[in-house]
C-alpha cells in the first residue's frame, strides 16, 4: 500500500466518525448525521485536488465514499452509547478520531503537493488547508465558528507536520518516512496540546466582545 | 436546443426563484435578494465546473446572469403579492421552484460528468452536488443549517436521478432522454417526499440536542 | 513593479487588517485573528485562481502570507489602541481597509480574468468575485451574513470598477492604466456610498422578518 493509499483511507474513516459525532451535537438526525460525515471525510481532499487542478479522487473513485461510510457506521454506534446530556464533541473519541483525521489528511496534502510540483511552502500550505478542511466547512455548515479559528493549537500542528514532511524529504527520507513523520508529529502536538492546554504565545487583543 | 442549455436555462430560472425567496426570509432588502437568487442559480453550476476542472460558464457567457435576473424579477412580484406574516419558504411557489431547479441541475451535472469521462459514480456523485449546490450555498450565507442536511429527500432524490441518467444511457438512450428522465425523477421523487412526509429509514441517533 | 504585483500587494495589506480587525469584533483572540487575517487577505485571489484554473499563488509563493502577516501586525496595534466598548468594525480605520482591499483586489480580478482571455462580460465577474470574495468568507467564518449581501454599494462599485477597466482597455490604455482607474473608481464609489449613505433605486421587498 503506498503512503497516499494508506493515509487517505485513515483520514477519511477518522473524518467520517469526527464530522458524524458534530453533527449529532448540533442535533442533525441520521441522515445529517451521515451527510456531515461524508462531507466532513471528502471536504479537505476535494479542495486539495481543486487547489492543485486535479479531478478530486471523491468523483473519480467509489473507495473514498465508501470508507466514509463505514465511518459514519462507527459514529452511530458511539452516539448511540453516549448519555444523552453528553455533548459529544467533549469525549476522548472525538478528539482523538478528530486529530487522527487532521494528522492524516496533513500528509496527504504534502504528498499531493510534491507530487505535483509545488515549492516547499506550498507543500506546507497544502498539508495545513487538506488537515484543516474538513473540519472546517463540517463547522460552517452547522453554523459553529470553525475550530481552526478558536484554538491556536488546531492549524499549528498541520503546520509542524508540514515543514517535518520537507526536513525528511530534504534529508534523503522515502516518502513513505515522510509521511509518517509528518502524521506521527501533528497527531502527537495535537493531543499533547489538549492534554496540557498549550497555547501560543499571547500577544493581548482587546476590543473584543461578541458581535 | 440541447439538452444541456434546455436544463441549465430551467435550472437557472427555478433557483434564482427559490434563492431570492429565501433571501426575503431572511429580511434582505431587494439587493440582497438580487444578489441571493443570483449566487443561488449560478453556485451549483459554478462547483460543478470547478470540480471537472472547466472554466465556468457563470464567467464565459452573459446569458446565465440574464437568466438568473429574470428569476429574481419573477421572485420580486411573488414576494410582494405575500402578506407580511407568511414565511415565502413554506409558499408552494418555493417549493415547487426549489423542486424544479433541483431536478434541471441533477441533469446538468450529470451531462457535464458524463462528457468529461467520469466514471458512472462520478456522474451520480457530480450530478448530486450540482443539484444541491446552490441552495446549500444559500442557505450557508443567510446562516441557516443547508436544507440537504436537514432532509434526508433532498439529496437522496439527486442521487436517484443520476443513477437513472446512468441506466438510461446503458440502455442506449439518447442524453436528451437521460436528462429528461433524471429531472423527471427527482422532481417528482422530492415533491411525492414532501406531499407524503417520506423519510428513509431511522437509525435513531441519539446524545443530540443543540450545541 | 507590473500592475498585477502592485495591486495584489496593497490589497493583501488591506484587507489582512480589514479581516483581523473582523475577528477582533467577534471575540476571537489573537490566533484567530491572525488565521482570518489571513484567510481575508488570501481568499479572493484563491478563488480567482481556482475560477480560471491556475494554481492560486498562495500555494506559490511565500510572498503573499508574509505581505498578510504585516497587516495583521498592524491591525493588532489598531485593536489594542481601540476602546473595549468600541466596534472595530464601525472605525473609519476598518471602512478605509476595507475600500481599499476591495479596490486593489477588483483590480487584480481584472487583469486576471484579461489575462486568462476571457470576455469582457468574463473580466467583470472575476474582478467582482475577486473584490467580495475575502471578506464575504470572514463573515461566513464568524457567522455573520456576509456585507455583499447587506450593502448594495459593496458589489455595485466592484462592478463599476470592472466595466471601467474594459472601457480603458478599449480606448487603448496600457494595463497600469486600466488597473489604476479600476482601483481607484471602485474605492471612490465605496467611500462616497458610505459617507452619503448611497443606495441603489429600492424595489420594496416585503414579507421579510427573521428566519
Amino acid at each position: 500500500m503506498d503512503p497516499f493509499a494508506a493515509m487517505n483511507v485513515v483520514g477519511l474513516l477518522a473524518f467520517a466518525v469526527a464530522g458524524s459525532l458534530k453533527a449529532a451535537d448540533a442535533g442533525l438526525d441520521a441522515f445529517g448525521v451521515t451527510v456531515l460525515g461524508v462531507v466532513t471525510a471528502l471536504g479537505g481532499g476535494t479542495t486539495r485536488d481543486v487547489l492543485v487542478d486535479r479531478i478530486p479522487a471523491s468523483l473519480a473513485t467509489t473507495g473514498d465514499v465508501s470508507v466514509a461510510l463505514v465511518g459514519v457506521a462507527l459514529a452511530v454506534l458511539l452516539i448511540r452509547r453516549t448519555p444523552d446530556h453528553v455533548r459529544v464533541r467533549d469525549t476522548p473519541a472525538f478528539l482523538v478520531s478528530d486529530a487522527v483525521g487532521l494528522a492524516a489528511f496533513a500528509a496527504t496534502g504534502a504528498l499531493v503537493g510534491t507530487g505535483a510540483g509545488l515549492t516547499p511552502y506550498g507543500v506546507v500550505v497544502l498539508a495545513t488547508v487538506t488537515a484543516v478542511g474538513g473540519g472546517s466547512l463540517a463547522d460552517l455548515l452547522v453554523g459553529r465558528v470553525p475550530v481552526v479559528l478558536r484554538e491556536d493549537f488546531y492549524a499549528t500542528p498541520a503546520v509542524l507536520g508540514g515543514v517535518a514532511f520537507w526536513a525528511v524529504g530534504s534529508l534523503g527520507g522515502p516518502s513513505s518516512v515522510q509521511a509518517g513523520v509528518c502524521a506521527g508529529l501533528v497527531f502527537a502536538t495535537r493531543m499533547l496540546a489538549l492534554r496540557y492546554d498549550w497555547h501560543l504565545p499571547r500577544i493581548r487583543v482587546e476590543g473584543g466582545g461578541e458581535n
